[in-house]
């Protein structure tokens, strides 16, 4: 029998709904050197958080995140609340001696990233792990575009351009919620987007962003105020508006280390658009193409096959594929959530084995500087070194 | 607090996986109004069942599918194992008042699926609920296609073309599997995959096949036999062959009741396509298409768009497309299992509601009697109705 | 200097103005052993036939076909004409020692296809050369998936699925072309587009329909008349109707003589399809499929790529793909008449080295008795052998 | 009977291809005010000359192109040579009262860009007209394109990303072309192809770029030089190398007018990327993006279609859309060349009907200075303003 690993997750709306599905769902699947359970669910609100703890199958419902690191039957926080309270919360479950799985981005200021990678330095050395939620990497066709760079099959890097484009704003009337306020969100589609295509594009190439030169707008500058509490899906607005303080799109260009160019565009405006999350390589030898609105797919170009070459479709979805063998036969095909199963699966493995999982608290950080590199270029209008 | 609904599984394999899976999530994402229970897991052999009882969540695992009828505390028998198997449990079960699922194909022959269906209806005059598995109706974006049809936004539908493409056995050298045998499989590529398509055009078209005028072929007559016991992705081969007495393909032209032309087929020897249930239906006023390898995705034209036409590609993953609303924001698409949640849904909430779910086993023997006419269409080279 | 080959035209509508392109414009991309003259157009119309002329740059115009199997300045009769003019003209001709291309399909009966294929084989012992006009063999993605063919990499062949689908009749409204009446245009959507798809099947294998089965279907079976001569796009209607005497849509399913199995279709009343030429072969080793709307791409797949195996989407605009590299540099893309170039380049080079074009009479003659085998076998319900 | 337009035509290399095919087959198919006489080519070595007129069809060849000015039979000079000829031979053709086509970019310097503007302003007021050929405009999907954002169907312009990718030198082989010489090509991947993004995106959007911010990069700094002269194609290499002068690959960031935000990247080293010229406009209201591997579509968006929204494939080939009426019925897709011979059409209509034609040399101009700001802007690490 394995061991139990017990979890306290704190947040309890959309990430915190996906981060459940995952606990629930990868021990049935994956074959887990410890087994989660789903312990305690920590929100603000008491009646909200007993009806998300009923609803998403934790066993016990608490107000107060400070109780959990005095517990000893949890293990595991797992950090789900919005972006100004992940460094408080962090340093102290790692301090704590508590393993910390923290969503992306790691904070809203690289202050606080710095503090939360010295904890997790700390608590490195004391066996315990931090993680931080990339989880666009563990979705199978960026795993396996990953391994295509890293086998060479790619050659020299040359260029990468990413886009992350949504339009779920791109109505003037959609209300002021608190995505868009500096305060709360640290970061509008730069920290929230932007920060999902930085982290893909370095994961893939294996390398880091050095020098970028970033422009942001705010296309709608004042929005009505929501009407009160209207939850994930809430559309209710007051009559009155309120300003809009951080960026609807963040474009960026970039060089890496190794020598490759770099394009980012993150937006939330780019109508008809819903998650594209696209990202192409080229190298001297191949590329590699990706769209999540088609996540199933990579698609492939190497120019050996000369003549008869063209970028391959493959499906990503055969037993030998990252990831993919736990699930079904060729061709049925994954979805959002599972990327969230892996990260599930890496982090319980990285515990259970003593190892340092990835993304570190450390990338995180690196990963932050290069999103405040952006912002301070688009102040200054040149370009930044991060 | 909702009742519980207490079920017991029979079959521990691909489907019962997904079953399982069903279940478990199922209530975690959507309001039901009975809490579904995983019960009891029936399996012949006893350490597998109670392993696969272990990995797959199931509370108990038992090796008497018999026993299960006499059980108060059993409410649901979901039928996951072979097909030759379905017409004995599925009539015994509902007989003993237990609502019944059952994997597609309803039964192996004609006369089975009669019986069965006559159970069904002898049981749903005691409000006893019985359901076949189509589960690919359960794709937002098939039941979608469903819904324009039934609006009339196609107009007068002219064509279907549905093909349902793998390429598992191309290779000669796979082994004589199970689905290869007629005794235990009862067809091949038309019962396993040809029958999925067959639904999915009567359900998009809300009409049904008249008559058929099929083909079949078997490329590959001998194979070798399985090593042993090799599981479902188990191809360990032995040095003796057995001869395969089901069809690699089937094709079949047909007409519809209400007009419509259709041509199906059937394959699992379409090199590079692994999971390509395609469907296209043309009407006088519009057109949709559908390829299960991008499963979120409906392809849908109208007419009346004019010089601006053109087909437009729908990410089925609106809140407001069907079953989508429970799980992800917009662009966070979803997998294969999904269906088999929302089919999970629709048959909780048929049986809480008193009403009949669907497919039934009557809709489920009306396609097994579709598949019957293209085997003998196929067998007499002319035309057969219905 | 090369040696004129003086060309005579018969038709001017849309394959008139196809073919003059071709005249036109072949000399400047290739190397050709004679150079074609645009000589003589043909047609009924003294006026029509000399604006005609004039507009597609013919030197000359006449009304009177018989007329140029007389002269000495004419070498080859090109039949742009319909159907039912094609046996008496050709005949004609090659007995007149005049080289012939004449368009699809070789004629509207069988007995007159026949008649023409025996004209041929006495002219070509004569050294005159007939050619029918099949020109989607020439567009080079299909060319070059006949060579992978042929070259083996798609192993052994095991199906063909080919549609051709347009909509420019679907609604009911469209007037009683020439073109929807038996006895000028022979046939409906089978010969006129069923004919190419069946083509570049055989094409493409390198094999022949031996057996078929089909169905046809009339949706619409009375239309308004044209309200007087109103030219290929002509839509003014009167107010009296007639009856459609030729098949809205034809399906039919095939086999080969090496053991292929074939699904086709063709319609004029898939809406939203333009001119949706699609073909898909799948065989033990790999599998090519196109699609005339993307007419500069050939998408391949072949087993050997393994878990980096995908549809590989060639454009097929490489300086060695077929008669690519007499145009511009790869990926600037070539359209629909280009065909016809390459077409009037292969018939030139043919008949300058003395060696029969392909396809042949005897070709047209052979997909002839393929498609009265598809009206027999739709006639009687059975399957009919070739 | 029409008048006669006499046409001069300096250089016969790949352009000089592409437009002779223009002037050949514009008056087949469009009714033209004046008719186009390919009466002179022009180029530097008598023999090459002399073929180049016989294989593209010019009645005569001269080298000199000072010549073409005083003659009384030439109406027209098209200029296909190098950039670095345009100046002179534009500004002394229009000063000659010739009206001139000149190939893109105008010059290779903002200064002689300024000298052909006011040339062609001086010209304008005498009746004599200038353009430059930004041919990308006169694909219909982006005159379409143009058009949809026109009519206000996009609303508020946010976003344009535009790719101009391709990968013919990306082997560090090829050899050291003209293309590559600072002194000879004025610029590399910016000047050749980022211009055509750039005409593009103002084209579309009815609007200007103010300013940018860019980088450039020469990946393979030496190359081996070519052998001697060795044509188009010719790859034969000595084995001395020299440095390559220009850039391989040019990015940057822009703010148009109106407010939209632009990110565009051209490159010849994108592996797989043929010519891939992609162009994505984001409105508050709708959408629309192109790649030109696939020219006959242009891919729509609207935000009214609401949950049964999605991008439409719109197949640009309906006789209503810009161009196309001359042309093939539906789905009859043109090619590369096509848009030359529009280009033609424009311009010959331009000078009958006494309009000025466009883009202007003054539109020419505009753009030089953008490119001319990217490099300044990408010597500088900063932004500029156009």
């Amino acid at each position: 029998m394995t061991e139990p690993l017990r979890i306290a997750m704190i947040g309890h709306e959309f990430m915190g709904s996906a981060h459940s599905q995952a606990w629930r769902v990868a021990p049935h699947f994956f074959d887990l050197p410890l087994r989660p359970e789903m312990a305690v669910l920590c929100g603000r609100n008491p009646e909200r958080t007993a009806a998300a703890a009923e609803r998403l199958g934790w066993a016990e419902a608490v107000t107060d995140w400070k109780s959990l690191l005095e517990r000893d039957d949890v293990d595991v926080v797992d950090i789900c609340s919005p972006g100004d309270t992940h460094a408080e919360i962090a340093v102290a479950a790692l301090d704590a001696g508590k393993h910390v799985l923290c969503e992306k981005p790691l904070a809203n200021t690289v202050e606080e990233a710095e503090a939360m990678a010295a904890a997790a330095e700390r608590a490195a050395a004391k066996g315990v792990r931090a993680m931080v939620g990339f989880t666009y990497r563990r979705v199978p066709a960026l795993s396996l575009a990953r391994d295509l760079v890293a086998q060479g099959k790619l050659g020299r890097i040359h260029h990468v351009r990413a886009q992350y484009l949504q339009d779920w704003i791109v109505d003037p009337a959609a209300p002021l919620s608190w995505r868009l306020q500096k305060d709360k969100a640290g970061s509008g589609s730069l920290g929230d987007i932007g920060a999902h295509i930085v982290d893909a594009a370095q994961f893939i190439l294996g390398d880091t962003v050095t020098d970028v030169c970033g422009m942001m707008e705010t296309f709608v500058k004042e929005r009505p105020l929501a009407a009160a509490h209207s939850g994930l899906s809430g559309t209710a607005v007051s009559d009155e508006t309120g300003p809009v303080t951080v960026d609807d799109a963040a474009l960026f260009l970039a060089r890496f280390g190794g020598g490759a160019l770099g394009s980012f565009e993150a937006t939330r405006f780019a109508s008809g658009r819903k998650n594209a999350l696209r990202i192409e390589v080229n190298g001297s030898d191949g590329s590699v193409a990706f769209d999540f609105e088609d996540m199933n797919v990579l698609h492939y170009y190497h120019g050996e096959d000369a003549d008869l070459g063209g970028f391959r479709r493959i499906v990503v979805t055969e037993p030998d594929h990252p990831y993919v063998g736990a699930w079904w036969p060729p061709g049925h095909v994954l979805g959002y959530e599972h990327a969230f199963t892996h990260q599930a699966v890496d982090f319980v493995t990285a515990i259970a084995g003593g190892t340092d999982p990835s993304p570190s608290f450390a990338d995180g950080l690196r990963l932050q500087r290069v999103l405040a590199a952006v912002e301070a270029s688009a102040a200054s209008r040149t370009w930044h070194t991060v």
